[in-house]
């Protein structure tokens, strides 16, 4: 495994390691804040003027598919990515010529649903029961098969509960399909789930493996509101064991996060795990990483992608994250509260505001688990939630 | 005490604060590197085209007198600095236009020795003792009232051990004056300390104060090797108190670091502290407050210079730093074993190599104190001690 000094040259005023990014937006932010102290020097490609990547990195304004743009990208010694559906043109344009972790199979795994679910189920991971919807044939017994009731779901483009329809009859499924626009779909069965919670694993070329702890999530509206990370989840050797299984069986390259449901248990928390989803890159779940002791999920993809050594990133203390979204009039968070809150550190991504849109969020660490929920309390208060 | 809103208007793609720095070397890199989270945008005079700060700031490349470059910094909400040795013109020219945070009086005392000792001593905290140093009359019995044995430095423009010189005779004393080109001078007495330890306070414009923890500093040659902190150290409570008194007698608008030596207690720590001198920013020994848990002293000065409210910014977690300077031949650090080493997390400045040279540090942080001392006696191997 390479590990190359980041001081090749006495006179060098270049460090040695770069690192290609595809997509501008708050994680390639985030990415390139991690990488800058590692000596790493990262390259952004991306088309939109005003990405928050633009602050720290260096940014090549352009298509996915520039093909000047994608030349450059090969002069860094890895690319990696920030979002899953970027074109399979500019993957196949850099394939061969730089690594490209995750790569391309992976990618198209985790950017397809179906696909996604089926090679999950190949590495031995539970997922919700689900039927794939190509044809209108297939929405004969569809809904039966997975229990009556469910959500239907595009194959591709999905991502914060857009592009997803509530099923509870034969009629909605064939309204819902329609609404969609009878592209791919899957139709998952209803899950009652105890709690949604993720888990990141990184693996880097090498073979070597890391994970982050695991992370309790409540979503509003379709949308991450708060992340919780408390030491020794009862669950989390069990996400690991998963995570690990699916790192290995799909030969991960980079850092991946899976999105579990825990089903009810006995009495208690420590039911089954299903897969939800699983995103090939840094997760809003893991923000609260930056703040709570040890390495952030950002450091561990940026060292995963440059097959450097790694190290597990679960959080030293209790943290939780509390998503800023857009917000309605009147309904601004209360920023000096956020100031004054003991261990609130706020992270703003530099976008424009938009009702609804991810601007930033705040990280909340506290010595023990009574003062971050208390804390947690005070902080949402501090940021009402967004109603679409 | 102002605090505005990150998001002034609903379609604005800057943020509203921003804060100009003075300087831009590593310390106005992670000024910066604090600010970017906080929607705070950064510009920087600095005249060296290769300074750290380009990374992740708007640099204007320039003399720090420099009337174009000045004026640009006149448009931001505050200016703030990276090293106290800004020439006293540009400040003048800056005063009255906008907020500088630290002062130009504060600024005045903490970059002279003497000024600084007599208004430490105003304040109500106590130094070594020492002697002023202007005129060859000045020579006669300095020696015997600081005790027979001293350390001859300049009043300005000293650090990491450089203008100063050990003293044990009267001869000594008077070819050290030769030596430092008789310049103004202060003899300060010979102190047998048993630790060397420093906090930082940060103070608004509002008189809103916070406080940093209480570190423990072992030099090397005059120059920072390892930092460590760990929670309820006995000293802390009697630092802040003296932090206190010196950072509101001296109407502190921005963040101050204090270095004191411990005096050996009786059997065990806890005996007086002695002020040995005061840098008017963030300090080597406080970079240890990036990976710890919590507010960092970096955030704290940010935020400290553009009036927002404060907290405390002692890490939650003991934690600790190694400064990496510029090697010889051979004695390059181990990197990889840097990265595998649990809870290390590397911070290079993109500087240039040169022996001896502040390149960068590496945080380490950990669960219990005995978990850190053990991990730091594996980073102190992996980084050699640079022997001047």
């Amino acid at each position: 495994m390479s590990t190359p000094s980041p001081f090749p040259q006495a006179a060098s005023h270049k460090p040695q390691a770069s690192l290609g990014i595809l997509g501008g937006g708050q994680l390639a932010q985030m990415l390139a804040l991690a990488a800058l102290p590692l000596g790493v020097r990262v390259l952004v490609l991306e088309p939109d003027p005003h990405a928050p990547a633009r602050e720290c990195a260096e940014v090549i304004q352009a298509p996915y598919t520039d093909p000047a743009g994608l030349e450059r990208l090969c002069g860094c010694d890895a690319v990696t990515l920030e979002f899953e559906n970027v074109p399979t043109l500019a993957l196949a344009a850099l394939e061969g010529r730089v690594p490209v972790r995750p790569g391309g199979e992976l990618l198209e795994r985790s950017k397809h649903r179906a696909r996604e679910k089926l090679a999950l189920h190949g590495a031995g991971a539970a997922t919700a029961p689900f039927v794939v919807i190509e044809a209108a044939a297939d929405l004969d017994g569809a809904l039966e098969r997975v229990g009556g009731r469910g959500v239907l779901k595009t194959c591709e483009l999905g991502y914060d509960g857009k592009g997803q329809v509530r099923i509870g009859s034969q009629a909605e499924l064939e309204g819902g399909w329609a609404a969609l626009g009878h592209v791919p779909c899957v139709l998952e069965g209803w899950v009652s789930f105890g709690r949604e919670v993720s888990l990141a694993v990184a693996r880097n070329a090498g073979g070597e493996l890391a994970f982050g702890g695991l992370i309790e999530n409540v979503h509003q509206h379709g949308v991450l509101r708060t992340s919780l990370y408390l030491p020794g989840d009862p669950a989390e050797a069990r996400a690991r064991d998963l995570a690990r299984r699916v790192a290995q069986d799909w030969q991960l390259e980079g850092l991946m996060t899976l999105e579990f449901f825990e089903l009810p248990g006995g009495g208690g928390p420590g039911g089954e795990l299903l897969v939800n989803e699983v995103a090939p890159r840094v997760h809003n779940s893991g923000h609260l990483t930056q703040d709570g002791g040890g390495l952030s999920q950002f450091e561990a993809q940026v060292r995963a992608a440059l097959n450097w050594p790694l190290q597990d990133f679960a959080p030293l203390l209790p943290c939780a994250m509390v998503n800023i979204l857009g917000w309605r009039q009147g309904q601004e968070p209360d920023w000096p509260g956020i100031y004054r809150l003991s261990g609130a550190r706020l992270h703003l991504y530099g976008k424009a505001h938009q009702p609804g849109r991810k601007l930033g969020h705040v990280n909340l660490v506290a010595p023990d688990e009574g003062t971050l929920r208390r804390r947690l309390s005070e902080l949402e208060a501090l940021i009402p939630a967004f109603i679409p």
